[in-house]
């Protein structure tokens, strides 16, 4: 038996606290929030304008701080092997100053469906669908997907993680305009609550 | 908006504790131990064969208890559409006396593997295949499973749990030995720590 690599837990939050930051323990990146979005459904705020947000990242645990924003980098769920060998090539690299924190939830309606119903909508079509948008921008935009459901207090169902240099930030734009398309990508239609939070990397 | 409908978290403890018996607050089954089978990998205790298990149930929240197995109900991630609506038709209810809680834990290489190549171990082959057995058993012995891989602090990926009446205790162990046969369930290859909990309903 091997031992156990555990899964990375992230927070999101305005109070780092003294614990997570011992040298060694917790991944931390620190950012300036420069404004925030509200995109679908009710944001009862909790994130000021002016403020900082740090991420905390720890193998095998939370960190122990209050935290608005929490979630795990888990294995893939509807990414194929071709194109998981695919992004693996092509995906960029964190970079930074540009980064942005899109928390989702998704409808009741979205996690009653089977497998097979979910995946087709991340599958290629004519129109485009999930995962082909995605891939065209891999290469200009930092991703990183964390998953919040399943975090006990929780209130989302992703966390969705960008970074990208200045002079992309018309590809991420255009990212999110057809991402958040019903005929390029009716996935989006079970979405039922989401928020940006644009920040700069400090 | 629709409320958040959260998953449910499930502990199995030895010490239920007082705060989770607040009537309506958890579901709560106790069990006596009868013994415990390691299966695969090392088996460091921790059930003594002559204790009581308790399991507690959660919406939203994790049980504020000392356990060593916990996990959350989640969606279907390799059922299709037409074999959710089957087992949603012919599935056993909880019967009792008989309960059997199976941890498990998978390798590093399973969860490297692509969507794709994951539900092909799933999927019914000539041979047999995870699901095509599962289904076999299903009207007869009561299945849950609780995700665990992605709850912080869990040593497991899932906990099995079945239920049966004391006549289809041979139906049970034909189904753990078909899941077990590398021919009939090559998926099984992957698992590297395991160990049987049989348990009474009382």
């Amino acid at each position: 038996v091997s031992p156990r690599t555990p899964p990375t837990f992230t927070s999101f939050t305005q109070s780092p606290g003294d614990l997570a930051l011992t040298p060694g323990d917790a991944d931390v990146t620190c950012y300036r929030v420069d404004h925030v979005v509200p995109v679908r459904g009710a944001w009862q705020g909790g994130v000021a304008v002016d403020r900082s947000l740090w991420r905390l990242e720890l193998a095998g645990r939370l960190a122990p701080v209050e935290a608005p924003f929490i979630g795990a980098t888990g294995h893939v769920v509807y990414t194929d092997s071709a194109t998981k060998s695919e992004l693996g090539r092509v995906s960029a690299t964190p970079s930074g100053p540009r980064a942005v924190l899109i928390p989702i939830r998704k409808s009741a309606e979205w996690w009653a469906l089977a497998q097979d119903q979910r995946q087709a909508y991340f599958d290629p079509s004519s129109s485009g669908g999930h995962i082909a948008i995605g891939n065209r921008f891999a290469a200009k935009i930092y991703r990183r997907l964390y998953h919040s459901r399943y975090l006990p207090g929780s209130d989302w169902d992703f966390l969705t993680y960008f970074e990208f240099t200045s002079n992309n930030a018309g590809a991420f734009s255009e990212l999110l305009t057809l991402l958040r398309d019903p005929h390029h990508n009716p996935e989006w239609g079970f979405v039922d609550r989401e928020v940006e939070i644009w920040m700069t990397r400090v």
